[in-house]
């Protein structure tokens, strides 16, 4: 094959990293160069998404690489961290240049919307995987963690929960493309990472964790991280027009959208005292802060519908492990 | 299949991490938390390795985690940073409880061994692959580059060059045992990357790379990046003593050592002023530090037999998009 590493990195990733005051050296010697800020911290998370599992087969390049940043981006969002640095490790089946050209754009465009620049990455061949490692700053002893939930705090999630979850069962179902599904589906293939939500809760907020593998499941490891339980008002949980559209259509696939991932919103635990901040967070934001339910001794997860009987989780959330898209 | 991911990361990997006084928080929230000291700058590689592509696919766990690692942790030697951090992205096709006990502890063997904790990571089922970002730290402005070499340099390799691409050759011809192939498999399947001898290099050193994709081919990178040329003399470049009994019988070999990576040696020039500090770092490091070379003007790589004469130096240098083990 003509095309070395070497070319496929010069020639669509180097060029567009851009400059940020922490990058002493990008791409093109043996690792990058990189300077912290006295007084932070830094937040890491690497990810890997897989074609197959991760994200269906047929995904367009742009998307994936939307989706490979935009899914790390939201575990610094969890953590409160300002977006840094990322590095990318791209495996390829062949060297596709339209689909590299593609990808390379569609990177650059997330890179550069949320101010991390690429700063290293190792191109290889084999099926086609993404692992990208993010790194961010907070300020030092600030991260937001899973652990921090007592007794008494209010429970909320960022936007609407669910789209991304009917969105891959219309992918899958190959459902006609009405306004509601295409929505759907642009929420799947390019969530919006709360990074600005997460950096202004970092003084209010007791506990955070980003819903990726379902709201269940990830609320679970914030109960079990702080040793608590919690109790959820499942007509509470704020779902799109276009969500609620698709499920007045398809009820069936109600446990679904608490149970499958993707989502990349952040569901997160405030004191009593700091939910008066809430307000004028959100107003600063582009999406909504919804109550959802509180914290309470115990270690049990209990939803409540609207009649307040409480709902029988059977724990089907997703596993990478357990299940493929 | 029963085992999710978080069992396995818990299981195999959250456990073997051991503390450093960096590392404010590990494996276990949505990403790691981690401080630098004030007066250095973190250096960050990431590095993928395939089966079949950059080991064998019979090589066992224990081999593939220990070269996992060690091929990331010469990037960190060719920058002279002192290894701080790891992550690690894990792709199985499989839970095999055998492999990851094998390979968990080799991994917990090599991060003891150079004092890099793993503070997070990611496992996808799919194809086997292993997906390593290493930082460590160096003194601010202070890290080895590719870019510093001037004519007059003088070039030096760590240890010997070519032991791994022997190694691989007898493996793939399925030769017999002996001792000296018994020696050359080790080299191969445990490289011991240079990261004391980077360190010291720092102060004296005007370039540095590690050979991982053969020596001239690396060497190339140090000459482009600098804008100079070179002049190496074949005879002077180290070779182990199985290698030579090996080449005295397969002499058709000799390009194969040069032109094959691998190696995880440094690569480096030193002024001539500063050469007379090489003799006091070697006698610190269990390897030794060999002159095979002058920095001149131009930018020609001109390697010399040792009769004068110039060799002809045909570029099949490994190259991940070109060829497969």
């Amino acid at each position: 094959m003509p095309d070395s590493e070497f070319e496929i990195i010069n020639r669509y990733f180097a060029r567009k990293a851009f400059a940020s005051k922490n990058i002493i050296l990008g791409i093109g010697d043996d690792a990058a160069v990189l300077s912290t800020p006295a007084d932070k911290q830094l937040v890491v998370s690497i990810d890997t998404l897989i074609s197959g599992v991760h994200f269906p087969a047929q995904t367009s390049a742009a998307d994936v690489a939307w989706k490979a940043l935009a899914v790390n981006l939201s575990d610094l969002a969890a953590m409160g961290a300002e977006p840094a640095w990322f590095t990318l490790a791209l495996s390829l089946p062949e060297v596709d240049h339209d689909w590299l050209a593609a990808f390379s754009e569609s990177l650059a465009a997330i890179s550069s919307a949320y101010h991390i620049p690429l700063v290293g990455g190792d191109t290889t061949r084999a099926a086609l995987s993404i692992t990208i490692q993010v790194a961010g700053h907070v300020q030092s002893d600030r991260a937001l963690l899973r652990s921090g939930a007592k007794p008494g705090d209010q429970i909320f999630v960022s936007g609407n929960i669910g789209d991304a979850a009917l969105g891959l069962y219309a992918l899958q179902q190959e459902l006609e493309r009405t306004d509601d599904i295409i929505y759907l589906l642009e929420r799947l293939n390019r969530p919006q990472p709360r990074v600005e939500a997460g950096q202004r809760l970092t003084d209010i907020a007791s506990a955070c964790i980003d819903v990726s593998d379902g709201l269940f499941a990830d609320l679970s490891h914030i109960l079990r991280a702080s040793g608590v339980g919690a109790r959820l008002r499942l007509d509470h949980i704020p779902l799109s027009e276009a969500a609620k559209h698709f499920l007045s259509e398809k009820p069936q696939l109600l446990p679904t959208i608490y149970n499958r991932g993707d989502d990349y919103e952040l569901c997160f635990c405030v004191s009593k005292e700091n939910c008066a901040q809430l307000d004028a967070v959100e107003k600063r934001l582009d999406c909504r802060l919804t109550h959802i339910g509180e914290i309470v001794a115990g270690h049990e997860l209990q939803v409540f519908d609207r009649e307040g009987k409480v709902l029988d989780l059977s724990d089907d959330s997703y596993d990478h492990f357990a299940e493929k898209v």
